[in-house]
């Protein structure tokens, strides 16, 4: 009896989870294995951080996803280790499982460029565990300052900088501007919510850098009238339990704000490391595996590495950006090129990446989109951020309900997930210690 | 200048917050502390554990349900001690506030009657942060299941266990029999969630002991078509990592579980011994506090104590159950009776609990209700829980969408919050500690 080849997948995100369905019909069997049982819908990962949407609503399961692709199986479980002579996968829990062709899609995650130490007061926005405990923090640090008596300590707890200009910054600053001027503007009786400032930095010299120009413009434009204060050549030097350290062409400063969140850069995981070390592949600075035309490692044409983790050079020898588009349309390429393989077709063509342009939603019907070339603000760039979206998620699952709750949620400025869940019990009882 | 008289409440359950409500045009000024946020609809919380609804759905932000009362405001802290004679309670942040009057509302917590240990392997249903794990090892128990390979291990990681056949654990147990025959019945590839056992069990002689036989006998065979396993006269002597040690008039037995759910007692919480000790109050064995019939504390006429909290006893002497009517309506005549206080009024009646009847969900237009002497099962009972349980949310929240939101899951059996979001990270990796 002829064993069919089998396909291992390396993480559910984007990538991994388009190879997978683009294999439906293909005579492999799949296994995808991720150490969570969900999809993540991460472009949406700040709506939950700032109350508008709950956990379940961005997360697809990965078993209802391809419940109905019966050549498909999703195991839970944390790879660790491969083995690319034997054609192995090793997880942690001890189990390994043998590839004719394997998919690493092992993503991204938020990198502090050496400084560890900053995550414990600066969470990043990678993880469903990350988006609760932010929105804890902003929810919170309301909390806090409603019972603070000293200006001073009072200012700081309504001070909330987002580190990191790009796309997810500024979503990030929009929608906790909205929080502050909107949301809870009549639930505090010792402050006004609107008095909290919004701080969105970069060390760069504008917002939203893949953006064009006049469109960054218009971004800063619609932050500062939700009442974002943009600050563009800010290096941290700092982060504390009190706020930052920055440095600018004018010296270096102090800004006490207890509540930081980090959407700087990313970096790859730790099985980015260990792939480039089995298989000794090339990496570029920020660790990620360079891949050939076909998105394959070097001397090794059966393992693709696809999304995040993948260093593929567009035309001009530049990597591609770590986005969903990317990362599907790769997954999309490499179930194709198995397939071609598996069937002894002719060598497949190179990938190429089709790019549809570029999105960012700022607030409340302000957006702005680069597509296809045509730079488009405001509300119609709003409308095309919301079909897209709701496009991609009703695909996953069918979450129409989505698009009732935001409409409603826009009409009313409410938001329906302002149940600040700790991680942690009782530290409520912090509060003395903070004033 | 006149001071007005000071109301604190102490718990934003359904007891402090009808309280708060009821004091609404009152001319006091209230302070309602809590521990948490948000008010949260705890008959619910069944459904965040089996993944039907997200945390946000169930738990109003107190501060937005009170927004528009001008005269209450809202504290996050917990409430640590009272000092009767000087009026004021103190937070456990330090702070202290000095009361008028003061409504005790700090509700139950559940007994494992002096078993802590068994907490960890049994957690219980009373709080969002417990729903969210008991949902994470109701899903967890699957994904392990579907990697052992073998059948007692296996069979062990399907049973599922629920200790206390009150109505939360009939909703539970009703609830995972619906997820495992129905909502994953399509998912796994090498087990049949539908192999799954589901074990409800008490120490009774039946299902719901405070219905009327009949219903309990029509709970039991609802439940028993769904796939529950009803084992009553069941003693739990012990409860580990891997099961329970059970006792019955046949002898004890061992039975191997690796999910257990605590539907057990309850007690009350550490503030209510404390307050008990502070006012030298009578308190039955479980703790709650005897209050006389205006629901004071006796020789401190300013006190209230209500809701879990609060023995009061009924026309023959027995103590009302802990639910949330009686709450409710004890918060609203603590709230007259200190306005008629307040005012001088004349010596308002004894409170006079008026019992509308009882309500249990079994699955899917199945439940049994006692209203008003009328017994009811089946479909017409869900629809009378439906109704009663909606208008309960659109009080505090509007919350229509939940109404969608069932009516969907009802029609096609599935759920939307199956992502198994972990509190500790990384825990997918013991699975094969556990093979």
């Amino acid at each position: 009896m002829n064993r069919r080849p089998s396909v291992i997948i390396v993480g559910g995100g984007f990538g991994g989870l388009c190879a997978a369905q683009a294999l439906k019909s293909a005579p492999v069997d799949v296994t995808l294995i991720d150490r969570h049982n969900y999809h993540l819908f991460q472009p949406l990962l700040y709506q939950v951080a700032t109350g508008s949407l709950s956990p379940g609503e961005i997360a697809a399961p990965l078993r209802s996803v391809l419940s109905r692709q019966k050549n498909a199986r999703v195991l839970l479980g944390t790879v660790l280790d491969i083995d690319p002579l034997s054609k192995h996968v090793l997880l942690a829990d001890g189990a390994s499982f043998e590839y004719d062709w394997l998919i690493v899609a092992a993503g991204s995650q938020s990198a502090y460029y050496g400084h560890e130490a900053w995550r414990e007061w600066a969470p990043s926005l990678k993880s469903v565990e990350e988006a609760i405990d932010v929105r804890h923090k902003i929810l919170y640090a309301f909390e806090v300052a409603e019972r603070i008596a000293d200006p001073a300590q009072r200012r700081a707890w309504l001070t909330f900088v987002i580190v990191g200009a790009g796309p997810t910054g500024v979503e990030l600053a929009g929608a906790i501007a909205e929080i502050a001027r909107q949301t809870l503007k009549n639930d505090f009786r010792s402050i006004d919510p609107k008095e909290a400032q919004i701080i969105l930095m970069d060390s760069a010299a504008r917002v939203l850098p893949p953006f064009p120009e006049d469109l960054a413009e218009k971004a800063k434009r619609s932050l500062g009238k939700l009442g974002v204060e943009v600050r563009t050549g800010v290096m941290v030097k700092d982060i504390d339990k009190e706020g930052l350290t920055i440095q600018t062409h004018a010296g270096t400063n102090r800004l006490e704000a207890r509540t930081v969140i980090w959407a700087g850069g990313v970096t790859v995981p730790a099985l980015g490391k260990t792939v480039a070390g089995r298989t000794k592949a090339e990496t570029d600075g920020s660790g990620r595996i360079k891949v050939g035309p076909q998105l394959t490692v070097a001397n090794y044409p059966d393992i693709f590495v696809i999304g995040d983790l993948a260093f593929a050079p567009d035309g001009n020898g530049a990597p591609l950006p770590g986005v969903a588009q990317v990362a599907m349309q790769q997954g999309t390429y490499a179930a194709k090129a198995i397939v071609a393989r598996v069937k002894g077709e002719p060598k497949q063509a190179d990938f190429r990446y089709f790019d549809k342009g570029n999105l960012a939603v700022i607030g409340r019907w302000a957006a702005v989109a680069n597509v296809f070339g045509i730079h488009i603000s405001g509300l119609p760039a709003w409308l095309i951020w919301a079909f897209i979206h709701l496009m991609y998620i009703v695909q996953f699952q069918s979450r129409i309900l989505v698009l009732i709750q935001w409409a409603i949620q826009d009409l009313t400025f409410s938001r329906k997930e302002l149940a600040s869940v700790a991680t942690k019990p009782a530290d409520t009882d912090n509060i003395a210690a903070n004033m």
